[in-house]
């Protein structure tokens, strides 16, 4: 036991010297290495033997300090378990860790206050970038970060008030082609769950709801609207007040997965049956949907487009090191959803 | 504009001794906020405001290389879009973020290579302990770590050669008492869709399986156990496989949470109706239990007592900086899983 633990004493002393003499290479080549540059297959193997061997410890803290690079991004999503977070951060970290980036992921429960904690743990700890899925809609907690100059990308959720770059589906397409698709089956009283208010994506959705309606001469009707906080349970209640509160509602489009959850648990406590007694096109999970009883039909987001977007274009803030870009270079990209059919919805 | 980035400049110079200056608190204090110590709340607010104002930026590099902490812990999953996982890692982060420790979070995406990328990554990070769900069950990848004294909690699976805690649930039992429900209505012909083989908690489930068919006197059958890679298409291809080779096959139990949707999949896209065709007893998700017609009877796993332990233990390791603890130290921790009731099993 106590050898063990000499022989970390021992190998803590071990230095970037020690490799060179262990592997036959250059320090230039090792340094390369350490520092994320690019290294030959063949040399960074014999490196890694080397490290391995002599129990290296590579100082990243120091070498943090000396590159003023940490090759890593932050990553501040509202919640882990929501499954349109965890999706695009999976896709954002395969490309990203492909550009030798390593990702540090803060979820902020869905909490205005953790998340200016988080952005504020990754300002010190000197992320390269930040990627967010933003709460708080004033962007507040990203004024210091931004100050910085690193490059900020926002996922799902624009922000006015701060200048990036941001990825986003077209949610009023999506939400239009939706309710679209209810009023040609012969729907006219259509439901909406919502997302909260004060979220950008959110607000678009119910726009696209309502255009559609306006569109088909039909007049958007305040109680058909209910406001959820995109989770399960809101999802459950929301379908539930909209039930009673609408007898003659022969439809719904609910705006997230969570809440599409959620209002197939109500629709089944509440034994009412899809599609003979209320159709549902839902939101963003082909394999939920698969699973559901019919088959649901839902609208998707392109996942991985949104998460090869938002990689590439942080990679590109950060290898262009524009410190400084004005506010009309940052790009805006929406990108188009799409309808997965399913048997949730009754011609009426 | 040019302002804004002299304003920086200005900034980056701000040092501790400028916000003593500006906040009238004594260098201890504020050091002592930096290093992540306790400071009275109005202290707190004071040097928040001082750091915001002066643009102050805390050097968290170099504090890590000046304490040996960083008030961090690495924690390293197979998946992110994994449901157990998700929660987990949710419930372990609100108990470390109320002991000011912030989480680094490494999906490896049930990759072996991924996995030892991710230690090594958060030993350069120079974490304070590392929480693993381990996908590599030969248990290299955390070899270098363990080797700096720094703790290890595992997650769900043991490792046998890596001497460290453990949290999981009692995987036996839980799918012993499934197999036994299905059972004690009837069914003997009862298939198992399985996880990985060189996964122990898939093994325990397997033997939890094959434990509750023997001691009701049946001897279990090769041909309806099936293992899948705990995703939802292996679920689905499971189920498809064992209802062709099994036309007898009354019962199902599917031993993760992924599986267990695929297998509704299958089933719904089967044609088979449930109870009624087959009985089923599913894993883990209890709101996807209620999303499905019928109600599915599933075993549930105590996340957030498994959470709560996991971070108890890592805390306990570190706080004491046992660098040097006995095995025998070590624990497992075991905790019972319980089987929420609905409408998939039919008595026969």
């Amino acid at each position: 036991m106590i050898n063990r633990y000499l022989k970390v004493g021992k190998a803590l002393a071990a230095t970037i010297k020690d490799i060179a003499k262990h592997t036959g290479l250059g320090l230039a080549t090792i340094s390369s290495y350490l520092n994320g540059g690019n290294v030959r297959e063949a040399n960074r193997e014999k490196i890694e033997t080397a490290i391995e061997e002599l129990n290296f410890e590579v100082n990243e803290v120091a070498r943090g300090l000396k590159t003023n690079k940490t090759k890593t991004i932050g990553v501040v999503i509202p919640e882990l378990n929501n499954i349109f977070c965890a999706e695009i951060i999976t896709g954002v970290e395969d490309v990203l860790r492909n550009h030798g980036y390593a990702t540090i992921v803060c979820d902020c429960r869905t909490d205005k206050e953790l998340e200016k904690e988080a952005v504020d743990f990754l300002y010190r700890k000197r992320v390269d970038g930040i990627i967010n899925m933003p709460v708080n809609v004033d962007g507040s907690h990203l004024k210091s970060f931004q100050k910085s100059g690193k490059p900020i990308v926002l996922i799902d959720r624009k922000i006015n008030g701060i200048d990036c770059d941001c990825v986003l589906a077209d949610n009023l397409t999506a939400a239009k082609n939706a309710v679209k698709r209810l009023v040609e089956n012969g729907h006219t009283k259509i439901g909406m769950i919502g997302g909260p208010e004060e979220i950008f994506t959110a607000q678009e959705r119910l726009l696209g709801y309502k255009t559609a309606l306006m569109e088909a001469g039909i007049v958007p009707e305040e109680k058909l609207v209910v406001q959820g906080d995109y989770t399960i349970d809101s999802g459950v209640r929301c379908l539930e007040n909209l039930v009673k509160q609408n007898p003659d509602m022969t439809a719904v489009f609910v705006a997230n997965y969570e809440m599409t959850m959620g209002a197939v648990i109500g629709i089944n406590e509440l034994g009412i049956r899809i599609p003979e007694d209320l159709s549902i096109i839902g939101f963003d999970n082909t394999e939920f949907a698969r699973a559901c009883k019919p088959k649901l039909t839902i609208v998707t987001q392109p996942m991985r487009e949104i998460a090869k977007n938002v990689a590439q274009i942080i990679l590109k803030r950060m290898e262009a090191d524009q410190r400084n870009p004005e506010a009309s270079d940052f790009q805006v990209i929406k990108l188009q959803t799409d309808i997965v059919e399913g048997n949730s919805v009754r011609r009426i």
